[in-house]
């Protein structure tokens, strides 16, 4: 039985989430490893690359590390260049796994962010022990990614999972992706704040479920009309995708899980033909990214060694 | 190189589809086999069971046939039995497969006509060549389902691909499946017709886009609000699903084709970060149905031979 040590590398927009962990290389994909190391430390926005590089060399030090996995939040392409980073503007345009990887002598890896936290959501998460689970994050923006055989199914162009971009309200509000009324504009937490606000309401989203668990009427109005517009999308989702489980989180979902509960008990209620799946708040909460960079480093050195050359998120990216 | 017949029958409601082909068992899936025979027979509607192995008895005479697909209009379980059948009641309930197998001594599969219909133009129709292909069916409803690498990809239960049941109109008419504004209430056939009546039109929808041709301006009105429907589902699958390619077929879509056309037109105006595919009409028309049923016999031919027991539809349906 051989072990692995891999590192995982969660670039946020403030903070990187370092995770070590150790796993028996023949173990089964949905094993949880064991964690040897996690920290947090400042996002190096400057010089990212040297940054990245030095956290790199010191996690490695002492340490018989078998790959890296970097995950950062914005497009990434299947060689590991960031295309467009939103929060990390200075990642732009580099090809990050290269560059990383050549510094290191390790085989690095870089995925989206959002990809990595839902596959982990979905292997050691709420959805562990399903096969089929689509995960959401429930944020500023909206994101969805569909886990599929512990694999991310991206589509033909690896773009599939859009749910924050399909629309529910017409005409409804602009959208960020030029179009109106889609999903972000209903239960984006800027436009529910911003919905909450029209109706007299301070403070952001926490204020506003806050008043609505104490029966507030304004509150409860903006919260409805929240839940009705995802348990649509969600209800769009079961009849054209049919996932075998459905996890949310996200900023959003995290604290109360009200809005989860919430979402669950109408599109239960709506539900015709549709095989509705269990529906889940996500449990790994902020740290999902990094655990997803470790399973994705997990899955590379597991199929190297058992000559398998296919890598679960991106073929082509070392 | 050896080389193997299969017969595929497609069980409509007033008539079935006979379509013997030959093909060789080496050949890749995609490979078009060779027309031996292409019948319609009345469908033995009373006893549809008996009048079934007849046919079967009938092609199979003096053939060496490997396998038989049958094709039927209504929800196929995964042992063959026919769980519901709206246009042939009469096979409601029966275990289809086996009796058609026990009765032939042939490895017989029945599947839901919708799925084969969709097999077959991915493999040999509008989106041959492509790996990854949406075919949708417009009709008296509206069906979907999604092939990837000449698989149907059914999703957790099987019930993936409803893009007929995905909402576009809010609150909308009342819709077959219990709710509200489901595209098939906008789109469906009996839906445009009376969209068309509403306005003074007369006739069906061939009369509609008819009068759309000639610039009739209420009949420009139906038609433009149908598209605008239609787009809006095309853009919600893009972003759900990303499918490679989608191809548009059944009733409302062959003559004329110009609803396929304006829909493109339409999507392609409308589409912001989508990865919009091509989207083309079906081009085998009605025999689509019996084309997929002789596809499936084949992969169950050169699986069987292959030593692989998983079938391309339904793997425990013999």
């Amino acid at each position: 039985m051989s072990v692995a040590r891999v590192l995982g590398l969660d670039v946020g927009g403030s903070s990187v989430k370092c995770l070590l962990v150790e796993a028996d290389a023949d173990a089964r994909p949905d094993a949880v490893p064991r964690v040897v190391r996690q920290e947090r430390r400042p996002t190096p926005k400057h010089d990212p690359l040297s940054g990245l590089q030095e956290l790199i060399a010191e996690f490695a030090a002492g340490e018989e590390l078998s790959a890296v996995t970097v995950s950062v939040p914005g497009i990434v392409d299947e060689d590991g260049v960031v295309i467009r980073s939103s929060n990390v503007p200075a990642l732009d345009g580099h090809p990050l796994a290269a560059v990383l990887s050549d510094g290191s002598g390790l085989p690095v890896r870089v995925v989206n962010d959002g990809h990595a936290a839902a596959l982990a959501e979905a292997s050691w998460g709420a959805g562990s022990g399903r096969d089929d689970v689509f995960v959401l994050a429930l944020g500023t923006g909206i994101a969805g990614a569909h886990i599929v055989g512990g694999r991310l199914s991206g589509g033909a162009h690896g773009s599939a999972g859009e749910l924050g971009h399909i629309s529910v309200d017409n005409p409804g509000a602009p959208c960020s992706c030029g179009r109106n009324g889609c999903l972000e504009t209903v239960v984006g937490a800027p436009a529910l704040a911003a919905a909450w606000h029209r109706v007299g309401g301070t403070g952001g989203v926490e204020d506003l479920l806050h008043a609505y668990e104490e029966g507030v009427e304004t509150a409860r109005h903006v919260v409805r009309n929240a839940v009705a517009a995802l348990s649509e999308a969600v209800l769009t989702l079961s009849a054209l995708v049919d996932p075998g489980c459905i996890v949310i989180g996200g900023g959003l979902a995290s604290a109360p899980h009200r809005l989860v509960t919430l979402t669950a008990e109408r599109v239960a209620a709506e539900a015709t033909f549709h095989r509705v799946p269990p529906i889940r708040p996500a449990t790994l909460g902020g740290w999902a990214g990094a655990h997803g960079a470790v399973r994705i480093a997990l899955d590379a050195v597991r199929q190297s060694r058992s000559g398998d050359s296919a890598a679960s998120m991106s073929p082509s990216n070392r």
